[in-house]
């Protein structure tokens, strides 16, 4: 099942995503028991990023050849981190590339586990059994911020650096899957998406022996590799079974 | 005004805090208008943390005192960092200290702005009045896990560690008051809770340059002094004109 938040009169609502419509739904599927109250055409759908997380956990380094690339350390127990959600962004909303950025803007193309229950001291079973679903993240990243400031506030987490979507898969092996990365239109790079050094259920049965995990909980699982975005560019990050989160690049100020 | 969130029937919610007791509210002050439906005794209140925000936000180095003390450079211009909602617990309810943690295990007595508005590139005038109150926050810290992670996951962010509470006081003038920090019943420590590099009202127009605030995030200011709790220890951290937040100090598995 895919479902997905849209924008409806100006109010965000749940729908199940079918292939001509969108099933506008009464509450959220991940912890509730919706009603279907209508319908919207799938190709006029506006696109929320499918969920607001209680808390935005993000892995860093997590895929071979990226800690290779950026010569770091491989990491010898999952650990994590954590993003804002002013950041989130719908599938085909602007990425807005701040004036004042200079250096690298780039895309990384990320898995991200969705959590659909309250979880602590997990066994590997109960993290399996704890994911909602999955969908996509694209952590853009302003580099040159990332490397003058303390943490990773304006560099990773300026308004619409968090595109996420467009919905969540419930019905898909996440890790057997291939992640592709394209800017307007071209291949950039290809991975496969499971290729990481501790997994979404590696990482759940850490994180859970010192913390709870609660649904809607997000779990966004590293890049491969990045790649360098310029206004006026589209990025689209796909998951084979799972979707294409497509994002048109503005400079701000600018309507593209 | 005093506004916060209780358990009534194993619900959250808002309430206005009188001398005896507390007006139940119909929803959010903050971005609401609420309707009183029902009254509970102050002395049987079940002390939530005030607000779940959007975006919990926390300064570090911010006081000339304990940047001197750690041997740290002087922040040149406001930055922002991000604690996790799964770590809040409210007044009165125990910290638990998890059995593995060693070494220094400390509080770090805050001063907590809580945002009111919807708000961007903020002026300054604009900054102070999106400030809908004030409350506190102890900033629990596990040192030894602080310094061997990439994060502050577990070393800020483990269950319990962010007490907050007990209440928003919207009617005072936060950067006048004294903070004091209490172990048994013992003052630890007293400053002057304005004495920061950057006030709450710098970091407003700074992120918000960058960044949308929502109404209920909240800004953890950094603190001056931190001291080392135990188990069975009682921790209190009071800001005149705010009030007192006090938890008892669990160690994990046991009830004190």
């Amino acid at each position: 099942m895919r479902y997905a938040r849209v924008s409806v009169g100006g109010r965000a609502v749940w729908g199940r995503v079918g292939e001509a419509d969108v099933e506008l739904l009464s509450e959220s599927p991940i912890d509730g028991r919706p009603d279907v109250i209508g319908t919207v055409p799938r190709s006029t759908a506006v696109w929320l990023p499918p969920v607001v997380p209680p808390v935005f956990y993000a892995v860093g380094y997590n895929y071979p050849r990226h800690i290779a690339h950026a010569k770091a350390a491989t990491p010898e127990r999952p650990e994590i981190g954590y993003r804002a959600n002013n950041a989130l962004t719908g599938h085909l909303k602007p990425i807005v590339k701040p004036a004042e950025v200079e250096g690298r803007f780039e895309a990384e193309p990320e898995l991200v586990a969705v959590i659909g229950r309250t979880l602590r001291h997990a066994t590997p079973e109960e993290a399996r059994a704890a994911v909602f679903g999955w969908t996509i993240g694209n952590d853009i990243s302003a580099r040159a911020w990332q490397h003058q400031d303390r943490t990773f506030w304006r560099s990773k987490n300026s308004d619409t650096f968090k595109p996420m979507g467009p919905w969540i898969e419930t019905d898909v092996d996440a890790l057997a899957q291939t992640t592709t990365l394209r800017v307007n239109g071209e291949v950039h790079s290809e991975f496969a998406t499971g290729d990481m050094v501790f997994d979404p259920f590696d990482h759940i049965v850490e994180i859970t022996r010192h913390l709870t995990l609660h649904p809607g909980d997000v779990l966004w699982m590293g890049a491969e590799s990045t790649c360098q975005l310029e206004p006026g560019d589209t990025v689209e990050v796909e998951i084979s079974g799972i979707g294409v989160l497509s994002n048109p690049v503005q400079l701000e100020g600018n309507r593209a």
